[in-house]
């Protein structure tokens, strides 16, 4: 996936032109140490908490009504995933939504499970009507969202909806649908990553590693770290989620060079939080490998 | 544990003529990448995620009732164990389970705690009368369900309780029983383990290191995934549980083997979810060591 | 933090004269292999029972009232940590700590977000106005129940509320003062950890590395560990907090010393739990470096 870099329509220049501001995208979440509230299943929770401290932000992941409230209030970035729905947790994410976009901190959400279950479409669709900042998902949900047929394999995204250089274009149209139809920074994330901003800007995002997949949660961490990326910059966040994508993806190819003998899936989880943790800006600007088309 | 194989009354021809059968168990796993739902507890859930993923399943933990149901109308098999017991956990396990019977996909019981804790005996019958597939836990606990006089030790298996070569036979005519009571596959895992089938078929399994005692869950993990060898090998989930336990077990052997210096049960973990993600059909038929008696 | 240890006020003759009571408090959990019930959060659960078992203890995480009651009942010990609440934990805590007080089994409290948090601080008090035997929490949270004013960071301690040797006096005030008005002991960790007991003894431990706060869970983590020392050790419940401040704080730092290239945050926690695991009386006097003031 890192062998044989495309660098598709990008523009060299444009890609120099911006590469200041996301190393200082990336910074800044070390800088400010944004405290991020999750409301988040209980499945990926210990990595999505492991993850934001890894990057350098700070975690809270109150889920009852009350809890949740009161941590949004001090908490520089709110991030809804929708993975296990407790009983009281669809209260528990409208009332702090409602709250976030009151104090005008970015509300993010990971609609895991749209499209495959009835509930988690409906809910998604809740949320995302009453307004949500960026909106993280794999092609799967992407596809469940904008009404089109879509494959889901439980959770996770079904082989028949992922990008490839073959179908690049359409996908790209249809996350810039996702981000103009919801007003929200689209982020769809599998084999090559694409993010959307409402205002129209598109982004290829060409790092990761199949590994990825191997592990839970590899969408729900990266859906938290989009709280504290967003939360560190704002009026950036279509460029912080496009340096993230790309350090993420980073993350993800680095833990697998850093393997040994004998490691598989179980470590991998490790070494992506070691890679995320131990990640600099020289790093990544020597393995980001994005586009803005 | 390793060093020392004693075949008992293990029929080498036997084993052979089922050896091919075994290794197709799995593989099928990795070719089906059977759907799994799960309610479990929040205590292991994410390594029984990890090690589903590890072996090529597809993990859905959905454990409120709505899309427990949902996710049980779309998977392969369901998967059901009550390490903790939310208030409404209850329920989504008995609507589950009769959409499971309904459509004919495999249930299966992890009845943690059973005997140690009344409120879980009592579900772990409720369950069992209902109709499982296959049941899986530990000698306190099948003592428990068989109304004999065990000594468990928390969620723990009692030292009193624990399977030595001494008391097999006896081990095994318990196993056989709990298999014909409650007309389900019953997996009695410890120090050795023993499988048995509702129609009188006993499988002794010698592999695995007493190291899986000392990390939470390696008895959680082993019942998430029976649902994706039951899953994958329809009509033969007697023989998919006893390749299981082997390459299971086969893997507690390799993570332990594994291990650099320094390490403890903390990397322990991983390496087991490593061994099996990397576990091959060669390697299994290398280590396996189980006789049908 | 290891290389440049000051012994403060620390009277050597004092500290052999108890290292032997204080290597027998370690090995004890061994030995006695006490079932500890916790009632946690959903977030570091895992953690927290694995590094139980890695201290040669039993774990058990019942969180609903049934089941917390009934391991209660058979239990050596109860912890609870309210980092996360469900709308049924708080009965299961009220009703878990009556039984634990009238079975005469140590009841341990982690506070968890108080300060941070009203509905926190309330719980927290409410518990331990109705009598805990342990306290175990950061400095933010233990500021905020001596109702001063506390900077909390979410539910890590603040940068300002930090204990270092120039503020060390006060803050040993302040912990003695806790253990006073509470009647428990009480430990207060971070960069320096300090313990108290209720009739007036203060006890300084200087183990511990930086990264422990770069993982989510290790005050947890510690919390649950304290059920196990104390029910090992009946009578002696503050020797046994110190003596389990500093061995987990060595083993933080053997954690961090037994990191390979390539390792950070994610590879940490296994670390911990490995040299926590290893650890042995030997390397514990080897480490240990603490005082009495």
């Amino acid at each position: 996936m890192n062998s044989d870099k495309k660098k598709g329509t990008c523009l060299q220049s444009e890609k120099n032109k911006t590469a200041h501001n996301l190393s200082s995208c990336f910074e800044n979440v070390r800088s400010e140490r944004p405290l991020v509230e999750c409301i988040t299943n209980y499945v990926t929770v210990n990595g999505c908490a492991n993850l934001l401290l890894a990057a350098g932000a700070s975690p809270v992941m109150a889920d009852d009504i009350e809890g949740a409230v009161e941590f949004t209030r001090i908490a520089d970035a709110l991030v809804l995933n929708i993975g296990t729905l407790t009983p009281w947790v669809r209260e528990a994410m409208k009332t702090s939504l409602a709250i976030a976009k009151e104090r005008g901190i970015p509300g993010v959400l990971d609609p895991v499970g749209c499209g495959a279950a009835a509930s988690h479409t409906r809910l998604s669709l809740e949320l995302l009507e009453s307004g949500v900042s960026i909106m993280r998902c794999n092609q799967s949900e992407a596809k469940a969202l904008l009404g089109l047929n879509a494959a889901a394999h439980g959770v996770d995204a079904a082989m028949a909806d992922q990008v490839s250089e073959a179908n690049l274009g359409e996908a790209c149209a249809n996350v810039a649908e996702l981000a103009r139809r919801y007003g929200c920074v689209a982020a769809v994330t599998g084999a090559i990553d694409i993010a959307a901003s409402p205002d129209g800007r598109v982004a290829v995002i060409r790092n990761g590693h199949p590994m990825m997949a191997d592990i839970t949660g590899s969408g729900c961490m990266l859906s938290a770290l989009t709280g504290a990326f967003a939360a560190a910059n704002p009026g950036h966040w279509f460029e912080a989620v496009v340096v993230m994508l790309a350090a993420y993806g980073a993350a993800g190819e680095i833990a697998q060079k850093n393997l040994l003998p004998g490691e598989g899936s179980g470590s991998f989880e490790m070494r992506l939080i070691d890679a995320f943790n131990l990640m600099n800006t020289k790093t990544l600007q020597e393995y980001a490998d994005y586009e803005f088309i």
